[in-house]
């Protein structure tokens, strides 16, 4: 028979509010070495690699229990610059169980969450200090950061059992890009797209 | 035969960084009046509703649905004050599903964290800007504002079939009160706790 746990301690992490960083724990790093074919100029970011295979963005996997009465939650930092005209980028994904939702609140930063769903849908939602996004159940989604300089940091939380799938949107990309025209952002159809 | 709905838009809502507060939705307010009774001090409960029935903490509900694939989000702001030397709380819950978990970021402020669970354990985790709480499955769970001047403000998600169980706290309290000794914070046994 088991000992019921009859205590569990509160895991208390505390994160930079500027930087999103939290001296307690490692981040998951993605260089752009690791996502150069999911940018629409794969020479542009071949090249990049070459010259400095900088850090796009990095996030936490706080290690929640991955049931349905968890909540897993972190940060996730998406740094400044651009790939020929494409904004830096998260990888993006769908959840394993795809009707779950997240939940992402801004800090920091200027950018956009781009959403689709295997339906047909596809949406971008704004983001800016303050500003939440609910990204709704069977919705992929990636941040995208628009600022020249600001990284662009949110806290985010979803169902502890959502897992994560990242292959089908490394197959077949997003229905959108994000990139800049005369000096705005503006999303346009993805020619590469497999869907 | 249901259409499948193949758009869900995204929710979207800003809040302001300093106040907790959106413009967008109404909050839900808790005045002392709600819960001058959960006080140690009743009397000097009664006495403040009486001179001024202030507003101690008001929070968002954003109407997400109640399922396990979503998860329920928003903003609490705890305003500073005390009632006697018992500092400003919300009333507490446990969550109806008692296997759920909930996590609060503490954007601005300081305070505390209060839970315990129907085992027998409790613990306070500390609240300043950045600081991350998770709240074990089973842990009833309160916030405390310990700054003379401060609201405190948290951003919280948790699942969203969780509901909220507050009658037990109602009936019972917390076996442990939060109150001021020489200009500090301490935790000291609820001489009303009925467990």
């Amino acid at each position: 028979m088991m000992t019921p746990t009859t205590t569990v301690p509160a895991t208390v992490t505390a994160f930079d509010l500027v930087s999103g960083l939290s001296a307690q724990r490692p981040t998951l790093r993605r260089r752009l070495s690791a996502m150069a074919a999911m940018y629409a100029d794969v020479e542009a970011a071949r090249a990049q690699v070459e010259r400095d295979d900088v850090l796009v963005y990095e996030f936490y996997d706080m290690g929640v229990p991955e049931t349905s009465g968890d909540v897993a939650y972190g940060t996730s930092i998406t740094y400044p610059g651009k790939v020929g005209d494409e904004y830096h980028m998260t990888k993006g994904h769908f959840h394993s169980v795809l009707d779950t939702g997240e939940i992402y609140f801004c800090l920091r930063g200027t950018g956009y969450m781009l959403m689709e769903n295997p339906e047909g849908d596809w949406q971008a939602a704004e983001f800016g200090p303050g500003q939440a996004v609910y990204v709704p159940r069977r919705y992929a989604h990636r941040s995208i950061n628009t600022s020249a300089t600001e990284p662009l940091v949110t806290f985010f939380a979803f169902p502890g059992h959502a897992g994560h799938d990242y292959g089908t949107i490394e197959t077949r990309g997003f229905r959108k890009l994000c990139v800049e025209r005369d000096g705005e952002p503006v999303f346009v159809d993805n020619p590469k797209w497999a869907g």
